[in-house]
């Protein structure tokens, strides 16, 4: 297998819906999804890759449709069993979704590496693209909520308290000490695109680029760099990316997240609705690509990738 | 609530039915189960209480009649995608039962010790009797093949073995360094009987009566000691007893195990098809009572349980 010459930086949904359209574009062993780790948790025992399952999953045509994370078909016996000991079921694990984290701590428990035991995953269910996790270290999201100033893990505050409180700090607990894989170095040095997916810069994009070394790997690299904004005509498709740029001082529209990303970035890609904003995404040092960026079916987010690619290629061209 | 005063020692399948006869016969707020915890384990980072289940499942009326283990209406789910991984669901864990496994892992984690853990399940369930497993210490039983020699962990021997390969060793890991939690001492020294239920004594009786400590308790209580043999006519009803005692040099008959508690317990009932051997029980030095031992159903354990509990409260006396 040629090595993946494609890096795709990674959260969650938004990322997922990115790569089902890029998979389509280039051959999926070109393309090696560096995903977020932040978001991972120790649950009642088990270690849960909110990202990486909601990629793979995606991936595999197995994700559930409605919900947009966990499996299709699902039941939730586990959850009513634990729902009768007390509290504890505020996390919803699917009975099927579960034997996923039960193989994961398994396997982790033997001493099995996140990005062995990721790539096993990922066979199983016939990725043909790389699927890293960009460290094997635990890196742990907090959010501090503004009204209380309670310290959250991610998981409470996007799930338990459904991301509907303010936000007044988020950090990485072990970023500093966590290192990035030899494979994403890798993959970063040799690729010939490096591409931001559409994920919420503040808590799936910062967490990748700020581990050590990851930043300089991709200042260094040869190939260009393009995000795909995740915020359009400022709001985010999904989850709380604008509230939280508003809440922690950031413009919650594509030129703030052009302003976070400027120093590694060289091209962004917006939605036709910010046409207005490509001046000021210019303005940051980035180079605007103006095109539809909702990606509603497989084939808008496979335009989107074929668009963000050509940027790639194209490097820091204007094409208006 | 009464302290209890009925101590029973407790392995699995054979004591959870011998109880469900017992709390037909004396108030369930009397009896404190004392269970084995040997054939814990942690598995894909799940912590697994098999004898405690079975007793608190049979109890509450939801083990899966079938089975013997685990609850009545159980899905499959996780493992079905855990198969999908490779072979680690050689250990079956349904749906239902995985809610169990998730809240005692979760509450252990928060630093809650296996005792309170215990008491919260068993509350839930609306148990009315003193489930304690004998220890919070973790042991392990391990068991070696006589052919491969190779060792196993019980649960690989009972399960991925079914209990089919020869045995030559059997050790409980941990137990020199275990200690007798609080209320199994209590229990113990305030009994007004202590009953031994028909459990495998090699790997359910001996690693609660050797955790250091309770074998003196027992031998310095007040209440006589009452065993109700686990094998019938030279054969478990269920399990490896019978292969395990043969194996290990010794008699795999009422006889056999009677020589191996003989210094603890006063009385043992034995079944009637073992009538002959009563002899040999008191050669022993232990008073046989001879009854119907089959458990049938819940009134044939009811009886059982009621003559276990005369012989007790008659002390060493003879009924012949």
């Amino acid at each position: 297998m040629a090595e993946p010459d494609i890096v795709v930086i990674c959260g969650g949904v938004g990322a997922a819906r990115f790569l089902k359209g890029l998979v389509r574009v280039v051959a999926p062993e070109r393309i090696a999804a560096v995903v977020n780790v932040a978001d991972d948790m120790v649950l009642h025992g088990l270690h849960i890759s909110p990202d990486l399952d909601t990629v793979m999953y995606t991936l595999a045509e197995e994700i559930d449709p409605d919900r947009g994370w966990g499996l299709r078909d699902e039941t939730w016996a586990a959850m009513e069993t634990l729902g009768r000991y007390g509290d504890r079921n505020w996390f919803n694990l699917g009975d099927r979704d579960l034997g996923t984290h039960l193989q994961r701590t398994g396997r982790l428990g033997e001493g099995a590496s996140l990005t062995t035991v990721t790539q096993e995953l990922a066979a199983s269910w016939e990725l043909e693209l790389s699927l890293l996790p960009v460290t094997d270290d635990a890196i742990r999201t907090r959010v501090t909520r503004s009204d209380t100033d309670e310290e959250l893990s991610f998981q409470e505050y996007f799930v338990g308290q459904q991301h509907g409180v303010p936000v007044s700090d988020v950090r990485f607990v072990g970023i500093e000490d966590a290192k990035p894989t030899d494979e994403v170095l890798a993959a970063i040095d040799s690729a010939s695109a490096i591409l931001i997916a559409p994920s919420n810069p503040i808590v799936s994009i910062a967490p990748v680029l700020d581990v050590p070394g990851v930043r300089n790997a991709i200042a260094v690299a040869s190939a260009s760099v393009v995000a795909v904004s995740p915020i359009i005509g400022g709001a985010a498709i999904k989850g709380p990316a604008a509230n939280m740029l508003r809440e922690l001082g950031h413009d919650p529209s594509a030129t703030g997240v052009a302003r976070l990303l400027a120093d590694l970035v060289d091209v962004m890609v917006i939605d036709d609705v910010d046409a207005a904003l490509a001046t000021g995404v210019r303005a940051e040092g980035v180079v605007p690509w103006v095109t539809n960026t909702i990606m509603s079916d497989p084939e808008a987010a496979a335009a989107l990738a074929r668009t963000t690619l050509a940027a790639a290629m194209l490097g820091g061209t204007d094409d208006r």
